[in-house]
């Protein structure tokens, strides 16, 4: 019989050919998203099975008595005692969401059972429990709330969780995932993962981040990472460090880049083969329990990043100074330039005790502000280069410097320091 | 005799050895930061000539009464009638500059025997005439310098050049390109270029920049465009659309890329060989004298563009309101969006008439506010989409747009209008 023939609550049997032999599957046939045939197992977990190279046999339709209880044979893998303990914290992501992971659609019902039923596949790779800690669009994301969601990620780590996956819409991901990097010195992997297109469109690319993640979560990388797909084609999925991820382009699903770093490796991806998912590291990582758990979620809010544009008034500036603004980053052009006139501007905020720290619209590439007059007087004037550091990151670490000290000698000294991978390259030229 | 034995002012006589027979040039040895052999010949005109396969003979040592004054041979290229006219306009680019590109080291007394001294293989392409416009860094480049230079293109077009080339500083060559292309209608190719790498640097692109310049300059390309290099191998520049170009690095000679759409196309180069050097282009363009010269130069300079970061305070958009600002672009996240608490701010601003256009940091992709509750909020507000224009672009647009109109309905019809190639995509999703 065939897949279609069968409607929830069914009782099927699967035989599935592989190279090892025949291993047959029993349970209740689940509605999903997925490619896959779904069904609950008498042990509560859900699978899902690559639907080629098997055949189904229905043992009694929905409602009907069931007079088979018992598995015939269940695939090691849903042998829980060696499974890893993962916990899913949701932000208004799409994991567990069959409708658009921006609306918030994920409840405050969201339950494990909920994550399993939308992607069996997870249960397979550990056991999970989930939570709901916020229900946003991202854009309404802010300092108060990576404050609570990093001490959330301690919390599940102090419990025991092997692993954390937090789940959340990809407008700021990258933010975030730079604040968790800052606050959260991890002895587990911390994964950040969202889609770019819900889970009802058939190019959905939740269900393949989803799992990808979760073998992330379960891998030694004890570092905050985003995972999300790496090509069009479906087969691998990219680890990039948080603090140096960012999303760049508004809808596709290969969006997310590691700028001025390579991403840590990839997980290579076959759909419906949960087995056969890998991760291939290409770059060194910090291992699982190589450091202490430590929270340091102090941060000062009242920062701002301004973006420069040829003429801009410098009024601009001084109008986050004279607000009370306790620090400032100014996204420059090329090597970290602002007009001439800028530079009376930024020395007198600096003289107020307000660090103003200068980073790139380019994106790629360091900021140098040694080759040029306008860098050598912004230099002169007290700017803060960031280094090779994205403006979005050198936004949250300022906040997150000044929570840990108002000295301007040691906020200049942590933000041009590497703290947890946020400057990679070399100075230039 | 080797080139290092020859001093300036020496007259010596090169035999080269091609692959059509031998061709003897005769001149005055120039000094020159090229790799080239640099000549200058009695016609008056300067050639370089690629060292390999050569022989050079000493005719007289400098300040010796010359005895030869007939060339034995010129080559063809070096024959003037039917050169086309370039008018290379100077704003502190690097073209004729020994010294750093962008300490304005170009100075007033800049002449065509400057720019051909510093890359002789220009006077092979076209008859050349040079104007400093402006000798400034980049970052400090305005609205009103834009204008005087539209002015100045559009005069040298007038005057009959068939070629414009503008040289620029990198940092907001796009900014001015794009402002170029709104304010010049032109009959003719309108080139910005400038070098990443200052011509006293081994690894210097501005010779190679300028002769890619100069060859587009003189093609049947039509429009406002950035020559750039391509390619860290020297082997090609691309042809990007000034107002869908960006610089994104801050000092790699590849930093020049087409967001949102496609190169018009490249220019194979072959150092020393300038006859060899030949576009290709992958795109339509707009023809040589398929359109009138038209000067349409007045902008609004009081514009703004503001970059959204989580949890950003709205009375910044407020601060530019009061302040007078006549429009303003957001750098919003993903698709278009800011956050929630934005939209009341959004709405008054629209109500007092002040445009408020949405790009997307993401700088790839379209804006699309009809997917999600944030956004069909801000388009309920008033919000102008600025589809897949990069958020530098859409400033200037802005200012270029409220310069021909007040009325918001004609300002929201031609902003979401693609008048000289700034909208290329489809709408999203």
């Amino acid at each position: 019989m065939q897949q279609s023939e069968f409607e929830e609550g069914d009782r099927i049997r699967i035989r599935k050919s592989t190279d090892s032999g025949i291993t047959v599957y029993e349970g209740i046939f689940m509605p999903t998203a997925s490619k896959n045939i779904v069904i609950k197992l008498d042990s509560g977990y859900n699978i899902g099975i690559q639907p080629q190279a098997v055949e189904i046999e229905l043992v009694s339709r929905a409602g009907v008595v069931q007079e088979h209880k018992t598995i015939k044979k269940a695939p090691e893998a849903q042998r829980t005692e060696s499974l890893p303990a993962l916990s899913i914290l949701s932000t208004g992501g799409t994991i567990a969401s069959k409708v658009d992971y921006r609306t918030g659609a994920v409840s405050p019902q969201f339950t494990t059972a909920d994550i399993l039923e939308a992607i069996p596949e997870l249960g397979q790779i550990a056991t999970i429990t989930g939570k709901v800690v916020y229900s946003i669009l991202s854009e309404n994301m802010r300092a108060a709330y990576w404050q609570r969601l990093a001490a959330e990620v301690s919390a599940e780590i102090q419990n025991g969780a092997d692993g954390i996956i937090v789940t959340h819409g990809t407008d700021t991901m990258g933010y975030t995932a730079a604040a968790l990097a800052f606050m959260v010195q991890t002895p587990v992997p911390v994964v950040l993962v969202g889609s770019q297109r819900s889970s009802d469109r058939p190019s959905s690319d939740a269900s393949m981040n989803a799992i990808c993640a979760a073998k992330v979560a379960t891998s030694d990388i004890a570092e905050v990472v985003v995972v999300m797909h790496g090509s069009t084609s479906d087969d691998f999925c990219l680890i990039h460090r948080g603090m140096k991820v960012r999303k760049m382009h508004t809808s596709a699903r290969t969006a997310f880049h590691s700028i001025n770093d390579e991403p840590i490796g990839r997980v290579q991806y076959s759909s419906g083969d949960v087995a056969s998912v890998q991760i291939e590291a290409t770059a060194p990582y910090i291992q699982r329990g190589e450091r202490e758990l430590v929270l340091r979620d102090a941060l000062e809010a009242k920062c701002a990043l301004i973006k420069f544009f040829p003429g801009e008034d410098p009024a601009v500036l001084e109008y986050f100074v004279e607000q009370g603004y306790k620090g400032l980053v100014v996204e420059g052009t090329g090597l970290g330039h602002v007009s001439a006139e800028w530079i009376p501007s930024i020395w007198c905020a600096v003289e107020r005790g307000i660090p103003i720290v200068m980073t790139s619209q380019c994106l790629y590439g360091t900021i140098c502000d040694r080759v040029y007059d306008t860098g050598r007087d912004l230099l002169n004037a007290g700017i803060i280069e960031a280094e090779d550091m994205l403006p979005e990151t050198a936004l949250v670490k300022l906040m997150w410097v000044l929570g840990q000290t108002r000295d301007m000698a040691a906020v200049r000294q942590m933000m041009q320091e590497n703290i947890v991978g946020e400057i990679k390259g070399r100075r230039m030229p």
